[in-house]
């Protein structure tokens, strides 16, 4: 069965797609606007050993969203309208004829993006595939533990880690669109993850 | 790190143990009321390599839950009530002072049982351990197509397939309380499945 697995390099998405290799052949999916480059993400898939792929993501939707978080003061309802729009595109992709499922990496603590059961069903009825969310029962604390065990993830500050996710692309078309300030407010601070490979578990 | 998961030789936990076993030691624990033997789910665990406990689970809930089904007409809110209460005891028990996480097989699709993030939060909170659901991101399609990649499963009427889960002892209390005709409509036929062991992979 192959499933592909919409991926930013993080640790969440680099889990998820952990969890799902014994029953999958996952092939890691960067969903782009073309805003950033998605080199993180082939770099951080090569070196886990997954194939990688690029989506793209229809850039008026990306556009919808930057002004919807900027009349919000907060990302929470537009990053949810990109990554649904994602989650569809990854379904509906060319070279995605042959999968058995889409997946993420969203979390049972976040409170975005979340993909509840009917919208869950809607994609799978829609694009005929099952849709797999294998941290959605898995709280935080449990995933820091077992990505801790099993990834070498370097973090930092949003801006200072190259990441190939939504969430930059969506910075960086605010910036363009309302400067720095526009930026600060609707995402304040927040330390970003970008997995570098697999840890040896010997080392652990 | 070391995972508790609550254990009744169905297809649901089997697979819940199987996504977990790269990241924990994973203990299959079954609840028990000492009404139905454990046995089938001793025997499922040894075939799949997995080390087996059982807990004892507090009677009274036992009456109460088989009280509650009769008078509802239907099992969900008298599971509910057995299911929190095994997650706990598994939580709570004398031998798990070292467990890091408990665990179940609720599933996505599942009207019952179901763990939402709130009883996950106090669970985590009341024992200091992390509660994992990892079938909770990931529907009845999905769950099958991984189950017949993996597992060899036995599956029958409920009333001729042994399993070793409190669905069966709840059961097993409402024939004595109220007759066969009470277990009839609350538990209308459905079917059951039981784990004999792992699938190689090279026959699939």
């Amino acid at each position: 069965m192959r499933a592909g697995l919409l991926y930013s390099a993080g640790k969440d998405s680099t889990l998820a797609a952990l969890l799902l290799e014994d029953f999958y052949d996952v092939v890691l999916v960067t969903a782009s606007f073309g805003v950033v480059d998605p080199e993180p993400a082939r770099e951080a898939a090569a070196a886990l050993g997954f194939p990688h792929e690029t989506v793209d993501v229809d850039p008026e939707v990306a556009r919808d969203a930057v002004s919807r978080m900027y009349d919000d003061g907060y990302p929470r309802n537009g990053i949810q309208q990109v990554h649904e729009h994602a989650l569809e595109r990854v379904a509906a992709a060319e070279w995605t004829d042959d999968l058995d499922a889409v997946a993420d990496g969203t979390r049972r603590d976040d409170r975005v993006p979340t993909v509840d059961r009917p919208l869950a069903q809607r994609v799978e009825d829609r694009f005929d595939v099952d849709y797999l969310a294998p941290l959605s029962g898995i709280g935080r604390g449990a995933i820091d533990d077992m990505v801790a065990d099993t990834l070498v993830v370097e973090t930092g500050p949003s801006a200072e880690v190259p990441k190939a996710d939504y969430e930059v692309e969506l910075r960086t078309l605010l910036r363009e669109a309302h400067g720095d300030e526009a930026v600060a407010e609707v995402f304040p601070d927040h330390t970003q993850s970008r997995v570098r490979g697999r840890r040896d578990r010997h080392e652990a």
